[in-house]
């Protein structure tokens, strides 16, 4: 054993497991698809011509230079790509890599059957029954840390799951990085922000990990989304070169209001983020052959009376459902829908359109769920109670994938001949043996009779998942963490954030 | 062309439009499935040991006389069925069919790819968020039947959606069918509780229908409810082999809480679900080979704290998922399950577990669905914004499973070239063609921004969908009727209610 492999392991060991993580789902059975596969070919060749014809912008000095280095043609900002070669660069991704967490026990892999849920990510208002909606601060940003370290069902910490408005811009992302390595062991995102943003959170990966940082397995993931139509920023560039250099995961997801950031219909829609995805995934592959990808695909349509987004309609499940297959056709773990909802309070409108938008990724192969629990009014807002009550589905997705015990024991035919016709199971040996583990018990619905649920108040789901949510926090306690790592990474923060306020222009 | 078909067409003419029904959805692609061939051929083997070995009690002696003279043994109440002749006669059962309602554009296709959703049925509360939970009334049913009337997205009329206790019990049946007739064209349930009922109901169903009844076509729908474990009752039995004989589709469904009626484990409850399923099945097939039957599945499990039923659990989502494999099996239509929830009121619990239990046939193959609105606690209260609230959901799954259009003009490949990158597609040629029916609008669900939502009265789903009840009962129009068949209608009823008031045993 070398010495960083001893180091790493010891710290591994020293590691919290207070609070398990459920072993990730994986799809049984044969998936759902929609679309043939003629189709699926034919938004591929659409892409390919959108590629090779039509173009999208690379807006960063460096990210041309890489593209021209790999015999791409870049005219005025806008790189022309040939098909074989695209395809060519993606068959270098890996298929399925593993996402190594502080815990080992909360190392995950991404990709073919497996599937890791995680938290919101973005939003800057949060809301809860007692005060409201409301911008959120640090404080919450710490809260839902510890929530999704105490929640078995989320499988990544995420990345920022609600905006610390209360931190200036420029050094937030050092905070945040110091949040993630103190309140959670689970593994999390990088940042996107910058390209120095992006490399402070890399460094302070380093500090938490070790030199076992460099074996191989990415510890961190960035989103970098397209600026749709077509055109990658320098922000996204910046930060997706420096990940990509050091190893990182990257999922490149176009993010598409039909109608506006593309065409009004399904199938133009798909053909440009397929594009928009294959380009960036392509990019990634140029930086560093091999570095894990994940294909994401956001679309969502445009409500034509207001024109505000629309989360959970119908023509955005459609459109999950062939990026999936898109994905799958070229090999790459996807990124899929997660609990979204356009519904600005944790109603009913929000829990079926959450629903709507989760359940049918889980049907066709979805491999990584980003906003799986949480997400209010657009993304725009992180609900507390929302967020406790979409990890209440995620429990029953766990059990739902899990499948049927086909065992001879399991058809407890001697039950089945013992009980007389109208009779009753509910003292056989076989439920004797079997009840306490045979069904998943949802911990905030309410299966008490009309009477029963009225004397004891007659409270809905969201009051229940305020309670809950209260008491997960009383009893939060912190992961373990190397004293002297904690150290090295606050005086790392300290330092950068003098960087950052002596030159701001550096930093943001 | 005869008298009977001129007389039936003039009828169908006569029929109103004013509330059109949605074009049945169908499933595309390729089904999810999460059993495999082998464990699903496990199931049917079992079900077969059941069948044969251990039997199913049929508590009717013309039922008993019918079973010995297809040469099935009966001891004791209890008949034991040959497996060969059980597959001989399901393989009678058509794999699709056609039920017909009085307005001709409202029959639907039962089986194979086509999906047809009903309302809630049975329920002896109603729930409205001005009045609360309280016994459900007449009034309550009538109102029901309108908004049924109104809902495209509902392709059958149901049975009774709420129970009409106000009306004394044994001749109940005879103002449901007289409702059906007069608030509905669509086609709906026929009468399960007693062999009288069922007649009177299929005598109904003649009187609406004429010489048209007899063409070989359904008009009506009864459930069969098995009484697990194991056993067909005389008033089930009585008005299937009714129905059955006047060729009325029979959906036979055993009914099992997990743990009680069948054993605790998914693998034997699916083999007793499998085995009581198919002696109603091949029982039908006994009485009228060729009948119209679905086969259905009902499988809950108890809350273990409470003794309570629950639904919208995982495991009633994997018995469903593996009962839709056995009825392809068996190539038959498929009941499936409807929105469920054990919640008392529509909040965020009674959504995810509605979209919880009703996705799951969506994505593998579901042909028929009962309770697909307005269910709530456990099926005892139909609620009036969650019935709402649900055929949201149920136009939106319209949308969904209508599919992508992949025409050269839906991938707009002109607009993608005209838009630059980061420019946006609000005005090009392609979106102000498209965009008016580009997207399905739900009308309940609110898309405004935080701000105008507030400004606005922050009103929840829940409230919108009361005042969208409330409007839709105010501008309800009465179906074309002839006013002789509805004149014949109430002479019978009400002669029937004399001979039933005056020997009462004979009705119920």
């Amino acid at each position: 054993m070398t010495t960083a492999r001893r180091r790493r392991r010891t710290r591994e060991q020293a590691t919290s497991t207070t609070f398990p993580m459920a072993p990730q789902p994986r799809h049984p059975g044969i998936l759902y698809t929609s679309a043939t596969d003629e189709n699926v070919e034919r938004i591929h060749q659409k892409s390919m011509q959108i590629l090779s014809e039509v173009g999208i912008a690379f807006l960063d000095d460096e990210a041309q230079a890489i593209l021209r280095a790999n015999g791409v043609k870049v005219v005025d900002d806008i790189a022309y790509f040939d098909p074989a070669h695209v395809e060519e660069l993606i068959a270098r991704a890996p298929s399925k890599f593993t996402l190594r967490a502080r815990d080992p026990q909360k190392s995950i892999v991404v990709g073919e059957d497996y599937i890791a849920f995680s938290p919101v990510a973005g939003p800057p208002f949060t809301y809860d029954l007692d005060r409201g909606r409301r911008e959120s601060t640090m404080a919450d940003f710490v809260n839902f840390l510890k929530l999704t370290h105490m929640t078995p069902f989320l499988h990544f910490g995420g990345g920022i799951i609600s905006e610390p408005n209360d931190i200036p811009v420029p050094e937030r992302h050092l905070d945040v990085a110091y949040a993630q390595a103190k309140y959670i062991d689970r593994s999390h995102m990088g940042s996107s922000i910058s390209r120095d943003a992006a490399n402070d959170a890399i460094h302070v990966a380093r500090l938490v990990h070790g030199d076992a940082f460099d074996d191989g397995d990415p510890r961190l993931m960035i989103i970098v989304n397209v600026s749709s139509p077509r055109r990658l920023d320098e922000r996204m560039l910046g930060s997706l070169i420096e990940n990509a250099r050091a190893g990182q995961v990257i999922v490149i997801t176009p993010f598409i209001l039909s109608g506006a950031m593309g065409p009004v219909s399904i199938a133009g829609t798909l053909a440009q983020l397929n594009a928009e995805a294959l380009a960036g995934l392509a990019f990634v592959q140029m930086v560093n052959p091999g570095c894990p990808v994940i294909y994401g695909s956001f679309q969502a349509v445009i409500d034509l009376q207001s024109g505000a987004p629309v989360f959970g309609a119908p023509e955005s499940q459609l459109s999950a459902l062939v990026s999936i297959q898109l994905a799958r056709r070229y090999g790459l773990p996807f990124r899929g829908s997660g609990m979204y909802t356009s519904s600005k309070v944790p109603d009913a409108q929000s829990a079926y359109e959450s629903a709507m938008a989760m359940l049918p990724g889980l049907f066709s192969g979805t491999n990584y769920v980003l906003h799986a629990a949480g997400w209010l009014e657009a993304g725009l807002t992180a609900g507390y109670e929302k967020f406790i009550l979409d990890s209440e589905l995620l429990g029953m997705f766990h059990k739902y994938l899990s499948g049927i015990d086909f065992s001879e024991e399991a058809f407890a035919m001697d039950s089945i001949r013992e009980v007389e016709p109208g009779g009753h199971h509910l003292g056989t040996a076989h439920t004797m043996a079997n009840f306490r583990d045979a069904f998943y018990r949802a911990e905030i619905f309410d299966y008490n009779s009309a009477e029963q649920w009225l004397e004891e108040g007659g409270k809905d789901a969201v009051v229940r998942a305020n309670t809950k949510f209260k008491q997960m926090l009383k009893a939060y306690e912190l992961p373990a963490l190397d004293p002297g790592i904690e150290e090295a990474i606050r005086e790392y923060i300290e330092r950068r954030r003098i960087d950052i306020q002596n030159n701001p222009q550096d930093a943001y």
